[in-house]
């Protein structure tokens, strides 16, 4: 494997989970597989999950690692041919990112959908110029349209607690006070899609997620509906991804709310969320703190599905 | 060991010292000990000393180390149930603690006093809510009403410089521009009378400590009568205490600085201070300059202190 | 070794290229070198290529690296004795770089020219104090007056892609938007004095460099004729040294800048800029795109020359 960056690079899903599976029960199995390989961390937005799961992953297999914290506002990068850089722009990512390439072995990289450019987000400029021009195996620690460290940390969760062979997986829709990337759902439902669940996608309407990413799961605008017989629901927030109103807020209707009520719709569901969660606006305390909630587990998963990935990644050098 | 919070976690002062004493003589002899064990390092304050004295503690035993800066204003964390969370803290705490928890083996916290509200502060609501929801050995990294591992490391360089048994320590409160916690001067209180020293604590009217940490020492407002045959003087400044001045300065009186003349009424005593230190404030350049004073390698003593921690911490894990 | 920095710090120039081609040759042949040694990174100014590519040499010599980045705004240290630490400034130098010290076994240091007062600057007073009062050896990472890491590279380089015993190597000054030091361009020429090449500077009137860091070069007004013959090309800013302008920028004349044209003058000379570099003011994007490029081996050789100074200091070590 040479880069991580959707569902696809993953290969196997089966696969990929056996391989999960294998690092959970010794995760420091392959401590000298890393040896000597430095992992590079980039951060143009900040992590709490996301830095220390990966960073704990890539010690778990004996590499070393550098953090870069890169404030967006403060280290602009141009990235236009033929300018004459006599602005605020300090560097040229043609220079930039093959430098970084050539101090490290493997380099991750967050960066978010900024909302100010739909096309920009979409072709994942920044993510893309790194596998291009850094010279080394690039994996997303979630971009501007997916986040598929963590869609892999929910699917080792699902396949863990997960009873019928295809279970019936709900994504839902809930409120949240700001305005959040589509990063989580699009991912979310690439991976359930692969994985071949019953899956189904609820949201107010306005909320549709791009069609590619939608794929062939069952929209339900009744959440209510959606619901019924679940065996996982899967709470997010995101912000309108269709036009004129991508990255807007059409509602914060706490209609949508996870609450006890609404899983007693479902076939004793478990929930899931991919942290932090506004209490209250996604989920209710009760259904959050009650034995069927994945919520901590899931995070814990996190390590995991980047060891997996770390791994695969360094088994590709050379 | 499970938790490092106080004196009383680290039981019996002596077998302490002791231990200190065992690893000054060579900090490498148990790199094994925190072989694929990791410590994460999470500052709500920011620090120096305490950060490099305790990664170079934790490295010296083997461990992996994860440092998490967190902005005290950037990072909200709610701690209430039943709040809708609809405003500008991003997550709760019963999410984020756990999940800590789950990338790592020990936990250093370092969270000061706020003075915004007393009862909070000297409830140590954010470090027992650590020792009670992340799952893992706690220990303080400077606290809001102790700083045991400072205390610790003072402790040791009094074992390491004293000439009598049972030497005469004065702790003696001296002027700063600003309102500073009392954890230094409670945790020192707390430490200097388990080891059962003669123990005296000066300072003007007003500045009264918490009775629960000047338990048996004698409080002599007189600073001079309270220097007289003094062994070791261990200065430093703190805000009021008690009500209604509670985290409020009352003097910024330079006749309490330590100077030449003042330590000519003790026994020819050491100068100690836990750093950092407000030079013609608290004490004159002469005193912290002269063979006497011990604020180097008392400082140096702290990576001491942190490694016999993190060694029990670790040695206490299964 | 026991400091670097100055060119006089690493003795014999062939020498230290030598051991530099050994360390590319293999970079992890001396890891036992670095075990239980600890490198503290200490940043009053911020940094990329030099954070990452001198934690990764460490690293390959398998020391422990700390970094602390000391926002030089928030972190004021008095210098002064006598002085009455009342106001913003919270810690001595004279207890800070100590205490520092005794937490490690080497520590490199960057700390840029201020341009507030040039006897402050060209006294390197920030780099001296640590040399003096911090009991470990010191390297730069950039300081004042001179960034010897890279001129150390960027020996390492011409080195490299030289093809006659003495090349001819030209320091041409180009135009930016900003205000900065001579370090850069004051030890490039302390480098290739003393690595006795046929060195030439070239700047516009009013640009003159001290001549302590001069030296036996040749200077040249005219850069076209500078030019004639060049084997390598070294592009480069700096603000005025000379009174009363030191500091300024007194140009940006893009007259100077670096362009195939200029290139055709020069012996098919390969380019040189230690990054990061304005795009079409230091020099177009056909120059720093072409084959003769050697800006990313030359950030590349940033590792190398870091690896071979901290080699010889772990070996300085008693």
């Amino acid at each position: 494997m040479d880069k991580f960056t959707c569902v696809q690079d993953i290969g196997d899903l089966k696969t990929a989970v056996a391989e999960a599976m294998e690092i959970k029960r010794d995760r420091f199995q392959f401590t000298g597989l890393g040896r000597n390989k430095t992992l590079l961390m980039l951060f143009f937005n900040s992590s709490l999950r996301t830095r220390l799961s990966t960073q704990k992953a890539a010690m778990n297999l004996g590499m070393n690692v550098m953090v870069l914290d890169v404030n967006q506002g403060a280290w602009k990068l141009e990235t236009e041919r033929g300018v004459v850089m006599d602005g605020d722009k300090a560097e040229h990512l043609l220079e930039a990112i093959p430098v970084m390439g050539s101090y490290c072995d493997v380099i991750g990289v967050r960066s978010f959908a900024r909302f100010n450019d739909k096309a920009e987000d979409y072709e994942e400029r920044v993510l893309e110029q790194f596998i291009r021009y850094s010279g080394r195996p690039v994996f997303s620690m979630e971009a501007a349209t997916r986040h598929p460290l963590q869609s892999f940390a929910d699917l080792i969760t699902i396949e863990e607690y997960k009873s019928v062979e295809r279970p019936k997986v709900v994504m839902t829709w809930a409120p949240h006070p700001n305005a959040l990337p589509q990063a989580v759902p699009n991912s979310f439902a690439e991976w359930m899609n692969a994985a071949d669940y019953d899956f189904v996608i609820t949201h107010p309407e306005g909320y549709e997620l791009d069609p590619k990413f939608v794929g062939t799961a069952r929209v339900e605008y009744d959440q209510r509906k959606a619901l019924e017989g679940a065996d996982f629901v899967y709470a997010k927030n995101w912000a309108a991804y269709a036009d004129p109103n991508y990255g807007k807020v059409l509602s914060r209707d706490r209609a949508w709310t996870v609450d006890a009520e609404k899983m007693a719709l479902t076939n004793n569901a478990y929930f899931m969320h991919c942290l932090p969660v506004r209490r209250n606006m996604i989920v209710t305390d009760e259904v959050i703190e009650s034995p069927r909630s994945l919520v901590i587990p899931e995070a814990a998963n996190r390590e995991i599905s980047a060891q997996v990935v770390l791994k695969r990644l360094l088994e590709g050098l050379e």
